[in-house]
This record gives C-alpha cells, structure tokens and sequence, in this order.
C-alpha cells in the first residue's frame, strides 16, 4: 500500500462530495451559505472525512454512502471552528491562514453559516444513497458525537477549565469530547456504510478515541515548537491564556514519549482485529506523530 | 371536538416528551445543556409540536413516534429563538417575558445551548421509535424546514431587509422560509409518523405554508396593538427599526383582513381534502386570527 497516494485519493474523494453537497444544500444565492462555502472548502487536511472513506473501505462498504457521510462529517466539524473562533469564544482572526469566517463575513453571517453547516450535515446524511436503516444508524453516530454527550459538551468543559488548573484526568475529558467524539463519529459512519458488526463498533471506537487523544497531545506540542506559517494559525496562545495542557503537564518530550506508547497501543489492537486490512488506518496513527501542522 | 380541551392534551403530550428528550440527550451535569433546558421549558403555546400531533392523529399514525418528533421541533424551535437574540441578531434581552438565554446564563454558553438543542433535535428524531423509513422522512423534513432552504435562510433575509424597505413580495419570501418552512417540517413529521400519501403531504404543506403567513401578519398587528405584558417582549420594535411590514404596508385593519381571508382559503382547501376530520387543524388557523399573545 502506498500510503501518501491512498490519501489522496480519498481526500480527492471527500473534497469532490463536499462541492456536490454545496451545490445541493449550500444555494450560491445566499450570502450565508457563500459564507459557509468560504471556511467548508479553504482546504485541510479531512481526517475525518478520509476516516469515514476509509474505514468503509476496510470493511468493503458502500462508497456512495460513505462518500456522503464523509461530507457530512466535515461540514459538521467546520461549523465547530466557526462557532468556536467567534468573539464570545476563543476571538479567533485567523484559521487556516486566511480571515476567520467573521472577520470575512461579519458576527451575525458566520454565527448563521455554523448554524447552516450543521443543520445541512444532518440533511446531508438523511438524503444519501442508503438504505434508511443504513441513514438512521449513520445520523445517530454523528449525533451522538456532535451533541451533548460529544463536542459540543467538549466546547464547555474547555471553556470550563480554561482559567483553572486541570489534571491530566479532566484534560482527557475535554479532548475525548471535543476531539474524540466527533472522530468517533466519522469512523462509525464509515461503519454504518459497511454495516460492520458490534465488535467491529467496538473496536474502532477505541481506535478513534486513541487517535484522538494523541492528535491532541502533538497539537499541544506544537502550539510550543511549531511557527505561525507552519500552523496557519497564532503559536503559544495556549501557554499565554495559562492554558493547562499536555506539554504543562509533562514537557514536549514528555508529551510526545506518552502519544508514541498511546499510539503504538491503538495500532497493535486494531491490527489484531482487522489484520492486513488496517494498514491504512495504522499508518494514518503513525503520521499524526510526525506532523508539523 | 372540544378544541380547548384537544389543544391541552396535546400541549400535555408534548410537554412530557420534552421533559423525557431532556433527561436523555440534554443531561443535568452541562451548564450548556441547563441553559438550554431553561429556554426549552420555559412553557409556550408550542404550537408546532401541537401540529405534529394533530397531524398525526387526523391520519392515525404512530402517536409514540409523532411525540418524539414533536419534541425535535420545538428543541429546534427554542435553538432559533436562543441563536436569535443573541447580540449579533435582534440582540433581545426578554424571551417568553423573562431573560433571555444570553443575559441569564452569558453568550457563548447561550450559543453553545442553541447549538446543543439543534443537534440534539437530530438525534431525537433519529432515536425515535419508528422505523427506520419513518425517522428518515421526518430528519428530511426537519432539515428541509430549518436549514439554508427554510428557516436559515429566512433569517439571513429578514436581517438583510431590516434596513431596506420590501416590497409584499420579498415580506412574503421571508416569512414563508423565516416562519413557514418550520410549521411545514412540523406538519411533515406528523405525517411522517402517519406514513401519509403525496397528495395528502401537498395539501399539508399548502396548509403549513398558509397558516405561517396569517401567524407572521398578526405578529405585525400585535407588534402595534398589544402591550408588552401580553406579549412577554417588547412591543413596537418593528416600526422603531423602520422595519417593512403588513402593518406598515396595509395598516392593522387592512392587514387582519388579509389575514381573514387567506386563512379561509387555506381552510376550506383542507377540508375539502380531509373532511370532518380537519376540525382541528380549522379551529387551530382560525385562533391564530383572534390570539393575543
């Protein structure tokens, strides 16, 4: 399997079913939705996307389905950042090295084209080319880690502890809902496209967990050694708010020594699980260790 | 019938399955999840999740599965409301006559709780007991209503023409998407959960559509006849904001009149579909004309 090639092919993929779903449910007509447009397709990386793709892949699911269920996943994770960058929460200017949705659109445009992108993410699984039992299972996932068991519970535990000094426990808490949840979601999704089993749920649910908790560590790295170009975002604004994170908590080395054994744990269980059939999935942990933005 | 009576066991209903929707996906623990529970129990005529059972009911379908998707709409409902007040819209400081969601609880919690009740909305319907066909049509029909083709997108409209002035035509344009298209998801639900025929989903969207007018017209009248105790928020802020409406296109007079007569087209088009078995959805329009509140 060559990996970087696999990837690109489903990023291709995801970014072609996203402009199809924006032609559908995002109307050129509306200002709010040409804002929407704006931050949905400025690029990125699609972890989520490419899990949905690539989990129904492993299980020889439905890639029409999955296809759809992987726009889902990215709109509903771009209305997150729009919401989460607006002045009465984090004040961001910048995502992905252009103006946030605010700044380009204004308060009351970007608050409407979160609002939007997940309404449209929901409507986006109810009309894909699945059958309803298929439909249901995949809205549930993405409900589940969207909502008030999910992210958004993630969003206030994270505004929550942002003056107060947290341990280890609660920060496992705040990513395992604001990060975890939501690639729980896009993994189960693939997973209802394949209409995998209970034990494969399981696993892959521990699998994403894993995945997520180590995407969050080496963000809190490199928020300490990456730079502003690299990122597409400000550096060390976690530090300055006082922020306790992985790297407070044990140092960069520290923090990387802990993602690595974290990762190696998630991989082996997969593999044990799926065999062969998760190399893809097992070099995607991998490559989280060695990013640089 | 005994209308009143009806109309109060519906309320009931729909009540109760609030406070259940409540238990399981908006739990106690979140400051987010309170704040939206604050907004959503608040009381209110709930007249869209009344509409879902109504509907239901005339075409005997699955009142279990209709009262979930009766609370869906009004989590959706109260989301609209929270998001609406904010300071970047209407910025309101009274809801239903007490604080609003953002001046009890502050801004980005009061966003964060919209956001949960819309997403949680999602999750009821695709967590309701009806198969799977069933939940599907109604997730359809509730992303149809409140997304960048319904409600949203009335948003965008009304705040684009809150400084210009419209015309009968784009007044219309905004209260179909801003106001109807809601009531139109909850009558689809209702039908939803019946497994109702096009023809009779037609007549009800011809009904949803009508009476969502008729309700936005007396909403003008009210804003220059009532008093801010009967309203619950304050009175006169249309005209103050030199906003368009039927009231400054017709007059109170001539506005009721319009009313009047839509809402006897939009009846007799509903009894000559449905009969005696209409009676309810007739004296629920025919209300709407003498509400005061």
């Amino acid at each position: 399997m060559d990996y970087a090639k696999q990837y690109q092919e489903y990023l291709a993929r995801a970014n072609q079913a996203l402009e199809k779903a924006c032609e559908t449910f995002l109307p050129e007509e509306s200002e709010v939705c040409r804002a929407a447009r704006y931050s949905l397709l400025g690029g990125g990386k699609r972890i989520r996307a490419v899990l949905v793709l690539a989990v129904c892949d492993m299980l020889n699911g439905s890639a029409e389905a999955a296809e759809q269920f992987a726009a889902a996943v990215e709109m509903l994770h771009c209305y997150s950042l729009i919401h989460d960058d607006l002045p009465c929460m984090d004040n961001d200017d910048l995502r992905r090295g252009k103006p946030s949705c605010h700044k380009a659109f204004g308060e009351s445009t970007a608050m409407l084209a979160g609002d939007v992108l997940l309404t449209e993410a929901f409507n986006v699984v109810a009309n894909a080319p699945a059958s309803p039992i298929v439909s249901v299972q995949a809205a549930k996932a993405l409900g589940a880690g969207a909502g008030s068991h999910g992210m958004v519970y993630g969003q206030e535990l994270d505004l929550k502890y942002e003056a107060l000094a947290a341990t280890e426990e609660q920060l496992r808490l705040i990513h395992r809902n604001k990060t975890g949840a939501l690639i729980n979601a896009a993994v189960q999704m693939g997973a209802a496209a394949a209409q995998a089993n209970e034990t494969q749920c399981k696993e892959l649910e521990d699998y994403a967990f894993g995945i997520g908790l180590v995407f969050q560590i080496v963000d809190d790295v490199l928020d300490v050694t990456s730079t502003a170009e690299q990122l597409g975002k400000p550096i060390g604004s976690d530090s300055e708010n006082g922020k306790t994170t992985f790297v407070t908590l044990y140092g960069a080395e520290g923090a990387m020594e802990l993602a690595k054994k974290l990762n190696n744990e998630t991989c082996a269980s997969l593999h044990e699980e799926f065999g062969e059939k998760a190399a893809f999935l097992e070099q995607l942990a991998k490559e989280l260790l060695v990013r640089r933005s």
